[in-house]
């Protein structure tokens, strides 16, 4: 699977590095707003020792159908911003390249265009695209279809820098059905990112706990959604829909 | 519902004030070994302020037929021990009373003479009743099948005068695949039970706990297998079984 | 050591379910509002198989200094409320008994009273007379003194019902010049009662935790704090005051 | 405060990073085996934005009394193997220069000649040189006086590379008079490093948890050991004996 990336900040790195180690994959180009590090090779940025892999290109310096002639790709992920999609969105669905985006926040007009790609190649959108914690939300949800009546509040902790309520927070407590002043933010020293799901029944506590360690497993959701995407041809996919196969006994 | 209770320890006291409590059940008698409380009524023996229900009798004081005449039920909630079935299998049989039991080991002599009742009535059997262990153990297969590379290990915490490993935490290992020596056991002063799968990713952890608060967790256990139990009128129904529909989609 | 004891509600009875089972305290009165139980034995009510102590007298119906004519005390313990203290305070200071008081809140002209009080006798006052909630606060008001700049968050969890944020989460707040926005309170099904303070420094995470697993841990502090007031014989002493030497390197 | 540091793996690289970032400290040269990196200054090789510090030399490419003569310090940091003080002791000793030691094991023959320097300089060892490590292992010393019949177990998580029992939880084990049994050690994932010990009372539980989240704790704790051996001129430390006098009240 022939890959190109949009964004090459500090998560961008942390998803190019486990793109570069994954066997089933080819990292063909990075787009990055910057122009610094155009045109080096990702691989040896990143100091990996592998065979040389991923060139840095700039957004203000190719078009993006030159760089799809001369480098094709599969898939685009994209870890840029809301506008990144603009860059490369209709070349992609002129191709069939299937697009992964895990962009935080787009607003409603870009969702439709997103939408519209998908009747003609598969379109992935997921705020966080990591495994733990989209599991935690389909695994609470069954929970709360078995139980209906216990009460939930969801804890999370970050860095004492991290001013805003957690996104991610937001999105547990809104599958979740969870008012938004059950969401218990802690700010406290270097804490990398932990949310807990506390689900109280009269005698009895489940806790539903995921623990960031490194901006890595972004790039492991990356893997797992492509994988995943892989036999679709069309369709606007969220992780929930991903995972919510595994859930099922006809898949045992 | 009818109710007929084997067992009255401080689990069997701890069920029966839960069904007492619970309007669409109503609690006929409880069969205990010792002969004390003999002919006392539950609902007065327990303190519950509420109208007068379940007479206590002794085993060797009152025959299993003589009993059902007189106290018919639909079902027969068994905490008492791998012998009780020898009591009142046959008769519930014959008068298609399902039996939900909660008895923490059966050797395989018995396990086949309760399929071989399920072939009339609805036999449930689970040596952990409560809703929120069998939750995590199926929560974690699904995440087990999700992501079949990661580290799992198994945290149990006990109080002190607890010898052996928790039978709960064996369970889990087994439905797992989780190897035994990968069950941490603790045990310090009071606590009740908590037992904590780790799932360890390499840049994120996922924990799935469950801590015990009451024996009463056991009580509404029955309640949901009971419940779940009402449309079935044969077949051998473990925790599992009556959990899986709940984390289908097509239930959603 | 011979005990009084005012207040029987849940507390008074698990605190003298500690008593009567200790070797060097006898348990000799309970004092309570209610003329139920009147005249009954508490060994004998809370079923403990020992030999039979502690009298229950209603507050209305026996004068103090009758009773302690009759029953004299080396200490009275109180887990009634803020009025109990005009029922046996000056009687206590004539007699030179100490006092022990566990009653949540006393407005300032009691207090004042208190420490009046405590010039003649040992007189003891905590609103939360567990040995871990306030081995939790000095423990950490070390680490304070340690490292003066980590962040510090108090988390604690109770049952639904529990309306207002914890007294004890203040108490710790207070004492450790926390901001009450930083009491990050969870109410969900019977949790029975935990406080987790947080202790975040750059690259590295401490957490003193307390969970409560039974009502009889107010018994021990009991015990402890009668113990350490032993050798004195007036003063006004806070639960840190009694902890503060173990903390001692000079007694090591 | 110039400082000399030995050790320039992870670790050493972690804590240089921190000293850099100090406003009373300043990095005069670090030492370390391998030949690469020669002579480049450590601020640069760190990217970090600062005024350049630092030089870095090889172990076999200069002697240790050249390099005071050109660049003395007030203090040796070291964080490289047990043969590092054979280069640096003698001649630390002679210039009264303090020896600060993080390595994590050494054998008697050589902790007795720390000892000896120690009558002449001020030195310093702890294995694991965190503030909140140790600061744990002293509040559970302290808890452990206040009630000596308390369980206490010791849970401790790392990666799953990390193929024996944390040096840590050894430590915190010998500290506290724990049973090597009691030492329960989970490997899972990428977990970093977490320890707790739990304090088990008969009817509360007391949880005292440090998880690490990056090697520079371990420069926050070279620094505040610096700081706390600045008027000390000889003797020899460990980090308990710079932790006790804040646990006292003399110096509330």
């Amino acid at each position: 699977m022939k890959v190109g990336l949009m964004g090459f900040g500090k998560t961008g790195k942390a998803v190019a590095s486990v793109i570069l180690k994954n066997e089933k994959m080819k990292l063909e180009w990075v787009i990055r707003k910057s122009e610094i590090l155009e045109q080096r090779s990702v691989s040896e940025f990143l100091g990996e020792n592998i065979e040389d892999q991923g060139r840095i290109y700039s957004i203000q310096k190719i078009r993006i159908s030159k760089l799809l002639d001369e480098h094709p790709v599969d898939v685009i992920i994209d870890f840029s911003s809301e506008e990144g999609i603009h860059y490369y969105g209709e070349e992609a669905v002129k191709r069939k390249i299937k697009i992964i985006s895990a962009v935080s926040h787009y607003d409603n007009k870009i969702i439709q265009k997103l939408k519209n790609y998908s009747k003609k190649t598969a379109v992935f959108w997921s705020p966080n695209i990591t495994i733990g914690v989209n599991y935690l939300i389909i695994a609470t949800k069954f929970l709360r279809k078995i139980a209906p009546d216990i009460d939930m509040v969801i804890l999370e902790e970050h860095f004492k820098e991290k001013l805003e309520v957690s996104g991610t927070a937001k999105v547990i407590a809104e599958n979740l059905n969870i008012d938004h002043t059950e969401i218990k933010s802690t700010r406290a020293g270097g804490i990398i990112g932990k949310h807990e799901i506390i689900c109280g029944f009269p005698f009895q506590t489940v806790r539903l706990t995921h623990e960031s360690i490194a901006r890595e497993a972004f790039g492991n959701g990356v893997v797992f959604v492509a994988e995943n995407l892989e036999e679709k041809t069309k369709g606007f996919f969220s992780f929930e829909e991903l995972l919510l196969p595994y859930f099922s006994d006809r898949y045992n």
